[in-house]
């Protein structure tokens, strides 16, 4: 059985190699919600729903994001009335906002909803949310020329603003109170192997080991633990990772990221061109094992999770 | 000033022709809404949309119902949860669900969300739904083969079983505490000529003047009131009032919608095909006033707008 921790879109690109390598039955995906929304009354769950359309292959891979095919005839008529538009809402999309919204509403948990969507899909890896309590990751940035502090919710920072403000503080609003969703931890007991898919280290894996018992149960089982660096030359292939790590006290680096991990990670994977930091990253007792880590398509991704899975073998 | 009680789509094809033939912001159109229903934690309005689009000459013409170049492709993606899918949901029409189910969750009322609504879609006249409370038009039918009574939603009786089945009993859910919404017992009492759509007088009508205090209003100024009769030859037009007036102890005619309002008209306004039924009308001590009821566009509405005008005059 091999866990995986994932946010969104790179973690699901990773996963789509993943369930190539090995029997999707065998892999237990955990899913960052921190970037969850309430949208006109949407419950909008961005990184499950990266990683539920790509397992079911019904992502678009030239977007980057959401399903292929996709209209946005709602979002047109959204920007008749009064409300926020700036949030890209997918016809096919708000299917699954609709449904994860109404089961809620009717009592569901988070989790429970996060399998039946899979299911509906095909998805043949089971997919947890981290949790099931409301965790929302919120940005505090620099306003350009006022250089006022603003509180923003993480997608107001990213999609709305486009990570365009300097950050000075990200927190995990509601984390303290939150506990893993339903077999998060005896996931993570009983995996033969653990991976930390290449994700935003603070936006994504952050919010995932803040919650109780999580980074506790890691550093239980750090011997089976790999991670997968999202950079290449000191920059996130994709995303505002750069722009977010120093605020988290982390240099933006390969070795910035073995530093996030460091007390529960045995190896941390890099890019060949990051191989000049494997003697910094070794100095953090973590092993460095360079690879290719661009994924430009799923036999990359493939050739990457075979890679990682090696790493993880007894 | 002119007050129209409404239902959906053949009040709509009226009052498209009747804001061509005065001023609409002489108009104010209190309509039903006794068939809203919460489907996937949405309110749906759909007389209200109904009545907005035509009225913003946004709707479907040749369909019947909803917006015109709609297209289907979020609920085609529902199709793919376990979740009823029969209520037919335009990607556009959405957008307006959307809009007013967050602004009521935002503690907005129905008649504050649909005056944005109606000034987003730029409606000349007021739209006012008939109460800011949940009414809800439920009907028991004698399910085929079992002949057992079953209680439905009007939508589930309407769209979903699509109107087939006997009908017992028709009731308004919720009216008894009820009230009318702000503006409707004024917009009465203030009227120059107050004109009942020809619309369904069970489904369409029946809840408005159920709701208390606005029949009362109405049968003190039933000088001023006039309705048209939604029947030709003994037959609606559209819908399924033929199969709900004997339930509600109507004969399905002229008469019988002379009957359900002879407490508070003075005119009913029935087709040329009907006036043989004049004599019947008249000993209910209403006025019969033939005309060309039948509206295939908007110049036959228009025509049969001036006809009703013209009986409202002092």
């Amino acid at each position: 059985m091999i866990v995986a921790l994932a946010g969104g879109v790179g973690a699901a690109k990773f996963l789509q190699g993943l369930v190539r390598a090995i029997d999707p039955a065998e892999i237990t995906v955990i899913v960052n919600t921190g970037d969850d929304i309430t949208l006109y009354g949407l419950h909008i769950s961005p990184d499950l729903d990266s990683v539920t359309y790509t397992l079911a292959d019904a992502n678009d891979s030239d977007r980057g994001w959401g399903l292929a095919h996709e209209t946005f005839r709602c979002l047109e008529h959204l920007a008749r009335y009064p409300v926020p538009s700036w949030f890209q809402l997918g016809d096919g999309d708000l299917a699954t906002h609709l449904f994860r919204t109404s089961r809620l509403a009717e009592g569901a948990r988070l989790s429970e909803v996060t399998a039946e969507i899979a299911e509906a899909w095909g998805v043949g890896a089971r997919i947890l949310p981290m949790t099931d309590d409301k965790v929302t990751t919120r940005v505090v940035i620099e306003e350009a020329g006022t250089g006022r502090g603003m509180d923003l919710h993480f997608q107001e920072y990213f999609v709305e603003r486009q990570a365009q403000d300097p950050v000075r503080e990200i927190n995990y609003e509601g984390v303290e109170v939150a506990d893993p969703a339903p077999g998060v931890i005896d996931a993570i007991e009983s995996a033969d192997g653990i991976i930390l898919c290449p994700s935003n280290p603070v936006a994504s894996i952050g919010p995932i080991l803040a919650i109780d018992g999580i980074r506790e149960a890691l550093q239980q089982f750090s011997n089976k633990v790999v991670a997968i660096s999202p950079l290449i030359r000191d920059a996130p292939v994709k995303g505002p990772a750069d722009r977010m790590m120093p605020a988290a006290g982390l240099e933006v680096s390969a070795a910035g990221i073995a530093d996030a991990y460091r007390d529960f990670i045995h190896t941390l994977v890099i890019d060949f061109a990051d191989e000049s930091k494997v003697p910094e990253i070794e100095a953090l007792e973590v092993e460095a094992a360079p690879a290719q880590t661009l994924m430009r398509g799923v036999p990359q991704a493939k050739a990457l999770a075979k890679t990682v899975l090696r790493l993880l073998e007894p």
